[in-house]
């Protein structure tokens, strides 16, 4: 592996390497992950573009060595984690827009560019890449993990929003998925199977993405309920009334506690109820939200609200979704010293969301342990985030039984144990309970033809077949 | 192959295996299609379940026959044809709603099932699929094609609509490929894989469909522009301008020329100017629709229109749409006996659409055969037919090096060989220029790792691998 390292080196420059330790160990590991693995890459390496990512990965084929891509290093699955050593591939300096065509409504970017970064250079087009994932995901990421957030109710996922990627192969060819329609039916559709992939299929190196028109106008509407069952019911009901509402998220009264009291200035300006809660957010033309706001009230009404807040003004709108959008910092903030937080996320038939929601903050209340629940209602996912103390084995134990147990309850129900932060290491074994044998089959298959010595991200999404000899060092 | 259908005979019954000449010729040929091929299935299987279709695999597997999927027989590139004879394997009798779930807005159905069907019988609901192909397309062939149709503006194609598939292999075994929630990131997107394969990577027998809540109402709208290129600077305005519409058409001059004559009654009931012209489907609130109307009128005023007509009424919603819906069926209703028409469709990025529709015009105009234009412009699609005798040599040159020019024209554009009708056996040649050896390359890895023997609808996509002894049938 060293030898790769020098390789490389020799290759791109000394500037493009590293060896520094701290380096190594913030791309090793991460205190936001659920999962971690005690293996480290032995180098960090950092190319400028497509051609030098294509050095790289032939210099890796040529020693079968690990390639582990790097964005932000927000994954909370450890999708960068290097069980196996290995080159880890830091795609920082990719940044660059590399073309934007607003007539066409598309851009062509480089993995490194931060998708709220994208959205404000683009900003006077009236146009916008219509995801919403954490603020420091990179666009490489988010193709990886086929991510999503907030918006997904509205404008779907990652994979809806990705025209063509151009990727670097395990042996270092460089291949286009597709060219630049908006509409395409020629041939298989390699480009869904590349998002959500991890890095195990090759290394993303440009995305074209569609963008979306900027709404002429939105709001925010935020509505408590006596009982997640009330709002789930009184949510069922706004989905299906035809208002096409931006975003449906839910908070439970716990979350609305660490608000109250723990929120930045902007938030804690409102008396929030400490009840299961629904965020609304409305977009569309100015006519059309004040017609689905008064909708909104009369749908709602049945359900025994407590206080509704709709903004009535910009600052206001700004407010109430900031309850919201600083959820995770909030509870982050609030975290004892020593503590981790388990934040995982499963998603169901909508139909069954208030009744896991409900099951697994019983679960977790057993524990006695700090928990709360945000939830993208509209789309049947939900996070629960769990405070331990990592160094406390009951405490370990009992979060994982607990994480176990959702994911168990979430495949019960027909759903997924991974709505949009993938398998990464910390998921595989569920993933064979949810898919069975023969599919996992079919994707180890294409992995082997794509992959054949599985030096892409080895270790993630499964395992490395029997043969292979490599060693993984144990999960921390 | 005889063997292999008396294999099939006496593990299914009599009833579920046809030799009769009119059936094998009806599956094996079609006079809507542009391409066909002289070989024909040696029978025609009917199943009635997944376990039946694994049967019919594993009998076919056993002797490495031919397997061609046989849906409505809509396609217009000979997806079902063929050219290396085998079973032809017609869902015709899988025409079940398998389970219908309202409060998750997804159903489950077998490939037999018509679009139009099962919008009908889930209507009180308020949801639908909100796809809108051919009348006659069936659900396996809609996902097979990853078909679309005027709603792909607003609602995307049919691989954004599809969450689960249950795919019969090529060696009989049954998988599926997702659970049944909404958004999932959990393993490879098999889904995405299996739509748009045309049957050539498995036989799908099972289908879990999302659904969309059905507007609160609708209207439409048509304009004329003097030229085509006025009519696509005013479509490219309404595209950026936020309204969100649920469709936007295009037809040229000739088209509106034919409906004037030949359309039904109540298309004729207009008089339609016989210029190129937009027509608009507006979907959302009524409030919203009243002022989405108001905008379009100030939007397209700059672009010197024609008449204007908006619907006051859903008589004349009804009316003015079905110009539009009825387009192909009046151009097939003036075709003189003894023609054919080639209809084919290509995709750029929206921009270019003006000046590739203007370029095949004049390029087919030069033929001196009957030739109209109808796009979809919201995505940069458009599709020309063009009508031609088939016995004159002169005629079908020039027919098929129009096409050609149109295809590689839309290639220079970063276009694609085909936005919604998939490849069939009349783009494969083009396919490779489209997108490379290597992505091919990767396509066909997938192909083999699949489907090793190469009898899942061979010749369709790809060709066979060289080493393949299989002999194709010549093309009609």
């Amino acid at each position: 592996m060293k030898r790769t390292a020098k390789d490389i080196e020799d290759a791109l420059g000394p500037q493009a390497v590293s060896y520094d330790q701290d380096e190594i160990e913030r791309h090793g590991h991460s205190d936001w992950s659920t999962s971690n693995s005690k293996g480290r890459p032995v180098a960090i390496v950092y190319p400028r573009n497509t051609e030098e990512v294509s050095t790289i990965a032939k210099i890796c084929d040529r020693y079968k060595c690990p390639i582990v891509p790097f964005g932000a290093g927000s994954s909370v699955e450890g999708s960068f984690s290097s069980p196996y050593g290995g080159i880890c591939v830091d795609f920082v300096h990719m940044d660059k827009i590399v073309a934007f065509h607003p007539d066409d409504m598309d851009v062509v970017v480089q993995p490194g560019v931060n998708w709220v970064d994208l959205n404000k250079s683009i900003e006077e087009s009236g146009l916008f890449l219509p995801l919403d994932p954490s603020p420091t995901a990179m666009i490489g990421g988010m193709v990886s993990t086929n991510c999503s957030g907030t918006n997904a109710f509205r404008y779907g996922t990652m994979k809806d929003w990705v025209l063509n990627l151009t990727v670097v192969l395990a042996d270092g060819r460089v291949i286009k998925t597709r060219k630049r329609p908006r509409k395409n039916s020629a041939g298989y559709n390699l480009t869904s199977l590349f998002v959500g992939a991890e890095g195990t299929l090759g290394l993303v190196t440009e995305i074209t993405l569609k963008l979306a028109v900027v709404p002429e106008d939105t709001s925010v509407a935020v509505v408590s309920f006596p009982t997640i069952g009330e709002a789930a019911k009184a949510a069922t009901k706004l989905i299906r009334s035809g208002i096409q509402l931006g975003a449906l998220e839910f908070m439970d009264e716990v979350q609305m506690q660490v608000i109250n009291r723990h929120g930045s200035e902007a938030v804690r300006k409102t008396a929030w109820d400490e009840c299961p809660t629904l965020f609304l957010k409305f977009a569309g033309t100015t006519e059309g939200i004040k017609a689905d706001v008064a909708k909104v009230k009369r749908i709602v009404d049945p359900f025994k609200p407590g206080k509704i807040f709709f903004a009535r003004n910009k600052q206001e709108e700004a407010d109430l979704w900031a309850a919201r959008k600083e959820a995770l910092w909030t509870m982050t903030s609030i975290k004892p010293d020593g503590y981790a937080m388990w934040s995982t996320d499963v998603a169901v038939p909508i139909s069954r969301l208030a009744e896991i929601i409900a099951q697994s903050k019983e679960d977790s209340g057993d524990l006695g342990l700090f928990a709360s629940v945000i939830g993208h209602v509209g789309d049947g996912n939900f996070h629960q985030a769990v405070m331990y103390d990592p160094k406390n084995t009951q405490h370990k134990e009992g979060v994982s039984r607990c994480v176990h147990n959702m994911m168990n309850r979430a495949l019960e129900m027909e759903g997924t144990i991974s709505g949009e932060h993938a398998i990464g290491i910390g998921k595989k074994d569920c993933l064979e309970d949810e898919l069975g044998v023969d599919t996992i089959g079919l994707m180890k298959n294409i992995k082997q033809s794509f992959d054949p010595a599985w030096i892409m991200n080895p270790g993630k999404v499964f395992d490395l077949p029997p043969k292979s000899t490599a060693k993984a060092v144990d999960v921390e």
